[in-house]
């Protein structure tokens, strides 16, 4: 194979590398209290043992970004894994079904003419690093559309709280019926 | 749950209501030959006793129609099951990396405005019923990008031929690097 693999899987339990500091539900049903959380790749093994959930999204192919967005992106983002950035966040969101059956065009013009999504997330970069899942084609019944995950060094918390205020206060987030807000650190 | 399932699987093998008819190999590597397919909706138990192969594909939300084309093709379209529509045919493809790699309007771009696409496939309705499986966001090792399901009445083979001959002549099928035809035959 020389694709890697873009599975991932978020286990939550008491043990992991990331230590659970807040779990706030946002919208809809909450998720089981953890107090620790572990990434997984595709193949690794997961030990069953002290899991409470498991969340899987799969990295896949830009949706809305235009070429411009996308080189400006490229230039300013940072990977994950720097060594400073100790913080790490988990935000599972769904969003309703009247956001699915919308055409890509007014999805685009809600995600980004109205709601900004590109922007607000460019004014964070590089301080926050960022990797997007997708849940909603993994199965029929995936319990969320996606799973952002987010490191940032202890600083930068501020800019990280500003980064999802400001999106959850687009209209684009009148779409999100279920969203679960969880903050990390290295353990 | 209030959801239908979307996903689907497509069992080859020596069994199934669909008997093949011909399986050419368009592009890239063959699927070892069958002589029978059936196709098993999510949570039907599925024989593994002589299967050959089976591909799995997910129903999803409109990627690049625009809203006055979604409503010709409501408009326009018939549904599978139609009792006199016992041809069958089954497309997986897949799309190169380059593809993926584009932006959501460059891909729109080759879809639509140069490749002509929606406009093909919708000079084939309702004679052609059909149906798209998603399958790059099942997993990451998916063998294509995409299943299209087709149902028709024998005297419209002519339609469905032409139909696939315009798209396989078009800009967007530079980018196809892996094509199986199967055609069927309700047995």
């Amino acid at each position: 194979m020389t694709n890697p693999s873009r599975l991932f899987l978020f286990a939550g339990g008491s043990h992991g590398k990331w230590q659970v500091q807040s779990m706030n539900t946002i919208t809809g049903a909450p998720l089981p209290i953890i107090t620790h959380l572990h990434v997984y790749s595709e193949g690794e093994s997961v030990p069953e043992k002290d899991l409470l959930w498991t969340l899987r999204g799969i990295t896949s192919n830009e949706r809305y970004v235009n070429q411009e967005e996308k080189k400006e992106l490229i230039a300013k983002q940072e990977g994950l894994g720097r060594p400073h950035a100790v913080q790490g966040a988990l935000i599972p969101i769904r969003k309703k079904p009247e956001w699915w059956a919308l055409t890509q065009e007014k999805r685009r013009e809600i995600f980004e003419e109205s709601s900004k999504h590109i922007q607000i997330g460019m004014k964070a970069l590089p301080a926050i690093a960022r990797r997007l899942h997708h849940c909603r084609d993994l199965s029929s019944f995936e319990p969320f559309d996606f799973l952002t995950w987010f490191e940032f060094a202890p600083e930068e918390t501020a800019t990280f709280d500003q980064l999802v205020a400001d999106l959850r206060a687009t209209p684009e987030w009148d779409y999100v019926d279920r969203e679960i807000d969880i903050r990390l650190v290295l353990s």
